[in-house]
């Protein structure tokens, strides 16, 4: 039965284009390698067309599907379960630019273009695509849509819904449609769109989407900030956003701990500020003044944050190459976490308000747990969101240190979050991994309409199943 | 037996809560006229939970409700149907603002609120509220989010949906789903206000928004240019874009026949610029820069741009009154057409690319059909949003122009924005008025979707039936 269905999906997009076996590996476990599963078979559609007929077969034959962009999930969400009877939907071969308009500033992508791929696409063109997140060499436009993907520069841009105007979705049967409207305003009827964005491949796949292009700003200015507290990183937040607007485009924190693990990984770098401090903030804007004009005024704002002693040390950045040295050390954090094992990964947020609060009592609390973790916290706090990621000791192994406190301490922070009015997962998505824990913060009315939308769209529950949305308890 | 509904009710919301009679028919009709209908009776409540409590009774004894905020709906959104079994849920008397919070930039205010008093509330907090409509005295958040309200300041802010982070909403059979979060950052499951945003009031009744907040610019800077042709102004709108990337605010076009007609209305004004021009565009931009410098670039794009013979003519507003006098001229061309009685008027949107074809090719449409016609055209164009309202001429009645032609025209509006890839409705929302033509404009796959949804959050269609979704045929 399985050869049979195999066969058929080769039928429809070639016979190099279904994998089975070793060939299948890669598409069967996320690129961290933490979480595993087994498919039927991998099938790569070249267009939307082969995409409708998969799906539909799939719709006729009830075989669970799980759409996959460039598997740069952190949850989960593009694996499949252990089961061995899910196909695995890659997308990675509508990988076309379909068109380009500048004077809309649109351009429309299939899901398959990666996220480097498109930003250097409107590069060419004279205008920017704004998303910005670590894995844009790897990750899809349609992945970085299913998941709404976040980043360093939703301060200013927003994050990728607000970066699209319209969609081609192939629906769990296999019908098509059509919503690649480039429009800035259209109220005619429900705006479909926002059924698919964010939604994890559970109700459609994306196939192609028009996205919003910029100006390219003028200038782009980069500080480095040392400070004492959470509390002053808001302020600074506060008075820049007064001072200039939304040419804010990038506020990360990054603690000390952070800063101590980042420069261990990055061997030949040092930190752009002389002395150590307990906190640090990298700051970036864009502006329509000439380099000059626009440093001058981030010096002014950041010097009149200095006077109200809200910022210890600040280093401007001389030259672009500095300002991506200033970048590598935030950027690298994830990667130097990886390195040194046993870390617990948070990616929460709470209103702006609450992030002092949250830092200073989650800290407390992860401390009763594991007195000697290293407070590993960084992120986007201009858009409330923080990586609150405690690591172990040096002396204790990763193993122990996740198996005896990992559950209890992203437990601890995800509660923390909750009771500020937060989200358990501000960028990340949900997959598998949060699931539960989704249902354990969110309200039986948000899962009952949730499931509602689910059940109209995919009645039979095939795209990607066991995905976000947790079992409803009777 | 309706008799007995209202009692019930008024034991809900309180004796005088509950009009009939004389007292229902300001709600029974909408604020120009234009649309009558006949409720069983008009119920006013003054929290959410007595909005949950009417409309589990509704639901219950299976009464029809239409939502109503400010009543300012153009397409009868908001008006109950002949039929005279369906409550009309006022929302007006949940006008509070809950909560104000300058860090997090975010106001969370009951559906009740007016525009006006939101944009007042921040401003008094030192921030800006930016969305900007014609009718935002009388018209309410609630209303503004149902419809996706759009207005002058899109470009640069957004629509409405781009405003709010978090909803409030009571589901049709009176449950109340608590979304009232305010995070720039959320993707812990389904983004459920989407589902509410731009449905009318079809899916769920909004009962109160967390709004985002926005630094006020330093400076606005205001011109009034004169032009030969839409391709002219679309020609300045990138330059500006180019030369001053998102400080601009505003760019409205007005043709020479909207001009004549707004000026003969306001009878104490006179244009700004010296000459007649076939075309005009009014420009705002909004800047951290102060006002000498802001005006200064946006003058040095401007005369880029008539150097290249773009602009044949420029007038600066001089000041704060200056620019308001130019905008008065923008915003009364609704109140001269409505004076004037007998225009056709449509609310289209396309690609901007497509904006100077669509003007040309629908203008020698609409006078092959009614020659003298006088082209009241003006919009938003820099969210490719044009108000195309063909005008009766001088000697022709308004009841024989609407009657002979009004059809005719709409219709070659819609299938020519239509057929540019364009919207029928850019801002002002389906309704009633534009039920029947969504139908011939929208897929199968789309509007089968949309009833997926509707079916799926209102299974016995009782909240405002009729509306937004056209029949479909089997």
């Amino acid at each position: 039965m399985s050869q049979q269905h195999l066969d058929s999906l080769r039928a429809i997009v070639g016979e190099t284009h279904v994998l089975c076996g070793t060939d299948a590996l890669p598409f069967e476990r996320d690129y961290r390698g933490v979480y595993f599963g087994k498919a039927l078979g991998v099938v790569r559609p070249a267009n939307t067309l082969e995409v409708s007929s998969v799906m539909a077969y799939c719709h006729t034959n009830n075989l669970p599907v799980v759409p996959q962009g460039g598997n740069t999930s952190l949850l989960g969400g593009s694996v499949p379960d252990g089961m061995g009877t899910s196909i695995v939907l890659s997308l990675a071969r509508l990988n076309r630019v379909r068109a380009l308009d500048t004077v809309n500033a649109t351009m429309t992508v299939d899901a398959g273009v990666t996220l480097n791929q498109a930003r250097a696409t409107a590069e060419q063109a004279g205008v920017l695509f704004p998303l910005r997140i670590g894995s844009e060499g790897s990750c899809q436009i349609g992945g970085n849509l299913s998941t709404n993907a976040g980043g360093t520069a939703v301060v200013r841009y927003g994050n990728m819904r607000d970066l699209v105007l319209g969609l081609e979705v192939v629906l769990p049967d296999g019908r098509i449609w059509n919503g690649l409207r480039g429009l800035r305003k259209d109220n005619a009827g429900y705006d479909l769109k926002h059924l698919f964005i964010g939604t994890e491949g559970t109700l459609g796949v994306i196939t192609a989407a028009v996205l919003k292009l910029f100006p390219v700003a003028r200038s782009v200015s980069c500080a480095f900030l040392g400070l004492q507290t959470p509390e002053d990183a808001l302020a600074v937040f506060s008075m820049l956003r007064r001072h200039l607007g939304t040419d804010v485009t990038a506020f990360e924190l990054i603690s000390s701990d952070a800063m101590t693990l980042v420069l261990s990984h990055l061997t030949n770098r040092s930190s752009p500020l002389a002395d150590t401090h307990p906190w640090y903030v990298l700051v970036e804007t864009s502006s329509n003044a000439d380099q000059t004009d626009a440093e001058a005024q981030l010096l002014a704002a950041l010097s009149d944050a200095m006077d109200l002693g809200h910022v210890t040390d600040a280093a401007m950045a001389a030259n672009a190459r500095q300002a991506a040295e200033f970048w590598l050390i935030r950027e690298e954090i994830s990667d130097a976490q990886t390195k040194a094992r046993g870390s617990v990964r948070c990616d929460i947020s709470v209103p702006l308000s609450s992030i002092p609060e949250f830092i200073r009592e989650t800290t407390i609390k992860v401390r009763s747990i594991a007195p000697e973790a290293r407070m590993i916290v960084y992120g986007h706090i201009g858009d409330g969101n923080v990586h609150f990621n405690p690591l172990r000791p040096n002396h204790t192994s990763a193993d122990t240190f996740v198996a005896t406190h990992g559950n209890h301490i992203a437990s601890v922070i995800d509660h923390a979050a909750s009771a500020l009015d937060g989200s358990i997962s501000a960028e990340h998505g949900i997959g598998v991994a949060k699931r539960d824990a989704l249902g354990s913060v969110r309200s039986r009315e948000e899962l009952e309409i949730s499931w509602a939308i689910k059940r109209a769209l995919d009645p039979f529950n095939l795209l990607n199943p066991g995905k976000v949305l947790p079992t409803l308890s009777k």
